[in-house]
């Protein structure tokens, strides 16, 4: 029998006293083969149970035919067998008292309809047992803080499990080995790397928890390609947080293309990247784009404090590779750092004079021979400088390279007495001339990066993790009380009179029948108005004399549909006119709009980006949970690529931006109030006037569900 | 002495009878004890003389204390020696007839006015007595081709010399050992690898000619920090594209930061990126901007035929590596392959139905096991398919990672018989569950990427390569002539004379003192016109009443000056009038930019892109050797970000696009035949309107030099 006296959960799962693998052999061209070899060499301190009916004992460990057959009821089952035999395993362990099953098998919910029915039987007979499943069409657990190695990746033919602080959760077991593999090559270690499979009982969010709660866990890194559970996704991310606790995140499906390619993988539909990304900026998740430069965020993580700022001081050896390195910082718009005082001085000791404050940093321009000592000094000097956030270190090919490294270690060693210990990311490309380099420092427990992209990446991190702003939606204070019941599209008129509820500016508009009507509703209208006739027929309706601008009030609305109304009758007889719409004039304005959706992960998200034809050229689009405030609806108009034009371009008037605000903060509540059968809100072009001048929107649609 | 019948060039060079190393030693911790070892070691088949007055031999090959006293002159002297030794060592090597000499040593031109002054003597020696020099500042030189290792990096600490069809220049030594390093660990070859250093007398083209010319190389890398002769690199690359060899190239100062660095780093001034970049494109020479990547192109070039199309398919065996590289695809805006049917046919074969026509192809999910065969049979079907022009094969962490590979080969192999041999760019990332499949692709002499991100760099390679239209600019039909003895700064009168003169369509306008000059001059122009005072002391005209619009001509001109005259007489009784400007009216326009540089390296470049806020957000500009055609504009004008708003956008009707080609062809005609002395040129805005209106220049400047 189990112990009922472990921990419940993954911790429990983990400290296994006993493990099961159903499907051992000593085959290394299979799973079973593999992962029960694996699980022998890395040393399991429990009890391992080899279960084969054909074989007495497997690399010296007594078999067993079947789980019923076993002393006690392992702890831990894991299954590599036909699917075909799952359900009779799952069957057997469930009786047995087993507590967790870890099941390789794939072709579940992965692969069709009948896969997903016999996924979700053997899920009913894990639960009513009190059984937890990890799985199907996983990889498995490696856990070397438990000496755990429960998956048949060639990636742990190594002679010890890397043991390290970073946590990984991969939705995409091949991933998880490759980078997996990597990593340990060079010298990176992991708590625990579970590949979860179709989730099918326990999901992300399970392993997270975990994570956050375990000690020997200091950054989690998570590959996702479509959550189960937002809300708990956002939780997490909040305990994380509060923990102190990294959480870094690589999603597939950023793009159209990997939207499709991550739909025909798995059985978890790609969810919105947009609306992932703002719920990962807003809780502090930090997303990157890049499985391995996650990794190595990580590693980086693990191994340095935390950078205040992101400028980067690129400490070279060749001009040419700093002169490469200073590019691909300006192509990722990562600030160069302005060096301080105390680093000018510094290298005015060590450089030619000229070369003061000079980034790159170019070591092998100082005066002095001695790479070690060089090196050290400088990089002395750039843990100093307070204009520096991190070091990019690109060593080009030398015979000096492990001496430099050395120096670079020395110099990190001797500022860290000082307290100084920001991030040095060294650089030592692949190849045997870095052999040496890379070896002394995996000895001495220094990371490093194989090309100038993968620091580049890491910086990247760095900058998204110095940019989070973690925020909570506001809970309290709506503008208005939105309607119960709507449902299907609401045109532009229903739709402005709810905006105007909520008070968001919007030009008023009716469509009416004839003149005299005109006058009526033109007298419940402010400033200059317009009249425009509605025709299917009419297509250029300024040329067809279908258009009167700034008519004056209700007598002069009617008298210009009078005169439409006589005109249009000679020069379009046939013209079907449905009638005249009679709207508040708004002109002279620069076009931005405002838009909500409902993502079914994260909820509803408020957009404000450019309008007209620069949205289409700039894709210049800010997003966020909503509601805002109208400050938070300010810092998102900040960082639009348009934000100069707002601020008032060259000499230019700046624009009511406080207006513009207001009215996304509103629109923002309107969405939130709308509730859960609110789909899709837009609002555009609002018009955007001088400042003082506030802003207007003039067309709106709202679609709600069903 | 010397054998005279050699050819002449660096050919000679390379293939010398004989080769004193000045400075040899068995110190491997110096310049010239690990340059000697090398050349000892690699084999070179002709004679080596170590020049080392304090030893009797090294290495068991006798020693000489002088150039001197060398039995025979040698033909090449390679010269690791302090700087102050060089000068003297020229003079031996130059008294006794030697060819060439590769001077190591640094701090000449590269470092202060003394050390150019030494450098330009040097070189006066040298030329004096008909001796060649590489460098100084330099590596030296690789050459597998003949067994002549000439350099003292770690690098070449390899059992042999990695022969190939790449030929390297290189402006960096260190980022010259490094991508040598990196590549021959992966078993890429090189012809001959030249640093070039400070190019005091043999220049970058002269190392471009050799191997454009060598039968031994088929592709040509180079690093360029700056040119000395941009006319003869357009030259070269023309020749080399005759000849049917690449030049892919490298340039440092791609952007701000990186000119900052090239420029501390070395003697050369880095130049116009833009420049350097539209030259390339022009002469079909390949820009790309990391130099891994160009090898890596250069490899795949010498291993695959270059492909028709851009257009990539995935190949994979993890849904999560086909995702996140369909995403890093799609960021790098590289077209995903739709399938031909017989790829179809074959998928459909494969795998299950719904997976017919989805790339990525994931071998994965095929439905029959044995993953040689499976790679094997999608390598084959994409080989075949229509709508593919490359694959990108990431192939994740698993025990067949090599079997994998290995059916990728044999499917590349039976489908070369059918003469399909596109490029396949196989992704094993590093870790050592990939070494045997690494190995295994070396040993058969099959290139592989280590990261996602070389691939989408070569592949983008390929992209720049397919898109390169090389053209000349045009010789005649010029349709002015362009004054002579211009200087300074043309103001806006003087400019729009000059481009009206070219027939480029401006609104001319003239500063006038009062009302009845103003009649005058306006007589002379067409359409309505406008009056503006001139005045330092009026900032806000409009609202001074200092503007008037839409005049009908001369006698509204003459009334409107005169009243504007007595009302800011009484408003503003101090300001200064300086007159009142008369000017076509032009208005309801997209604001376009023309202009003209004159780059000293590739002579007068024309420009043309977004003007007014547009060109501040979007950076959209096209960039040619003038003078262009009216057809070459057009040309310009569709690669431009705004391309779809002057086709007219969104049902908005099209502009003059035609209009605006001619006015760029004229501009670049004007700006080619102001010659020498013509600096810039600027005609910002020019006002395009609808298709058939035209467009007009309403502000313009010219600067020449002196």
């Amino acid at each position: 029998m189990t112990d009922m006296n472990r921990p419940a959960g993954i911790g429990g799962i983990l400290a296994p006293g006993s493990v099961a693998v159903i499907g051992a052999s000593e085959d290394l061209t299979k799973f079973g083969g593999r992962l029960y070899t694996l699980l022998v060499q890395h040393k399991f301190p429990g009890v391992i149970y080899p279960i084969n009916p054909k074989r007495e004992s497997l690399l010296g460990i007594q078999c067993y035919a079947a789980i019923g057959d076993t002393p006690t009821a392992p702890d831990l089952a894991v299954m590599a067998v036909p699917r075909d035999h799952v359900k009779a395993a799952v069957q057997e362990c469930a009786a047995a008292g087993t507590r967790a099953a870890v099941i390789i098998t794939a072709k579940f919910s992965d692969s069709g309809e009948e896969g997903a029915a016999l996924e979700r039987e053997i899920v009913e007979i894990a639960r009513a047992a009190g059984m937890r499943l990890i799985g199907p069409n996983c990889l498995g657990i490696i856990s070397p803080a438990n000496k755990l190695a429960l998956c048949s990746s060639p990636a742990l033919f190594v002679d010890k499990l890397p043991e390290g602080r970073i946590g990984i959760v991969s939705q995409s077991g091949a991933l998880m080995a490759t980078i997996f593999d990597r990593a340990q090559t060079r010298g990176v270690g992991f708590s625990h790397c579970f590949s979860i499979g179709n989730q099918a009982d326990m999901e992300l969010c399970d392993f997270l928890e975990f994570l956050i709660d375990d000690p020997a866990t200091g950054v989690i890194c998570t590959y996702v390609e479509g959550l189960k559970d937002g809300p708990r996704f956002l939780e997490m991310a909040a305990r994380a947080r509060a923990a102190g606790k990294p959480i870094l995140a690589v999603k597939a499906g950023r793009t159209d293309f990997g939207a499709a390619a991550a739909f025909s993988h798995t059985a978890s539909l790609a969810g919105s990247y947009d609306a992932f990304a703002t719920a990962c900026r807003e809780t502090g998740v930090v997303l990157l784009d890049d499985a391995d430069a996650m990794i190595m965020l990580a590693a980086s993580l693990t191994t340095f404090a935390t950078p205040a700022r992101s400028d980067v001081a690129i400490l070279t050896t060749s001009g040419g590779g700093g002169a490469i390195t200073a590019d691909r910082l300006a192509d990722a718009g990562l600030p160069m750092a302005a060096f301080d005082d105390g680093t000018a001085a510094a290298m005015e000791e060590l450089f030619d004079s000229h070369l003061t404050r000079v980034n790159p940093m170019d070591m092998g321009a100082a005066k002095f021979g001695g790479s070690t000592a060089n090196s050290n000094k400088c990089t002395q000097a750039l843990m100093k400088d307070s204009g520096t956030g991190l070091v990019i270190a690109p060593i080009t090919t030398s015979p000096d390279v492990a001496k430099i490294c050395m120096g670079i270690c020395d110099g990190m060693e001797i500022a860290a007495e000082g307290g100084a210990r920001k991030p040095c990311l060294i650089v030592v490309q692949p190849g045997q001339a870095g052999d040496k380099a890379r070896a002394d420092l995996r000895a001495r427990g220094m990371i490093y990066l194989e090309s100038i992209d993968e620091a580049i990446r890491v910086a990247e991190g760095y900058r998204t993790m110095l940019a989070s702003s973690p925020r909570n939606p506001a809970s309290s204070g709506s503008p208005g009380k939105a309607p119960e019941g709507l449902s299907g599209a609401l045109d532009e008129a229903a739709a402005k009179t709810l905006l105007a509820a909520y008070g968001v500016p919007v030009n008023r508009g009716e469509v009416v029948a004839e003149a005299g009507e005109g006058a009526l509703t033109a007298g419940m209208m402010d400033g200059p108005l317009v009249v425009k006739v509605v025709s299917p027929d009419i297509v250029h309706k300024s040329d067809a004399g279908g258009v009167a601008l700034n008519l004056a009030g209700p007598e002069e609305v009617s008298e210009a549909i009078a005169s439409m109304q006589a005109r249009l009758a000679k020069s379009h007889p046939d013209a079907k006119i449905d009638g005249f719409l009679v709207q508040e004039m708004v002109s002279g304005a620069f076009e931005m709009f405002i838009g909500a959706t409902n993502d079914p992960q994260f909820g509803p998200m408020v957009m404000v980006g450019a309008g007209g034809v620069v949205i289409e050229l700039l894709k210049d689009v800010a997003m966020a949970r909503a509601p805002v405030t109208p400050a938070e609806a300010t810092a998102m108009l900040t960082g639009l690529k348009v934000a100069p034009l707002l601020a008032g371009y060259r000499g230019a008037p700046a624009l009511d931006v406080a207006a513009l605000a207001d009215a996304v903060s509103r629109v923002s509540w309107l969405a939130a109030d709308l509730g859960e059968g609110f789909a899709e809100l837009d609002v555009n072009p609002v018009l955007v006037r001088v400042a003082g001048q506030g802003c207007t929107g003039v067309d709106a649609r709202i679609l709600m569900e069903g």
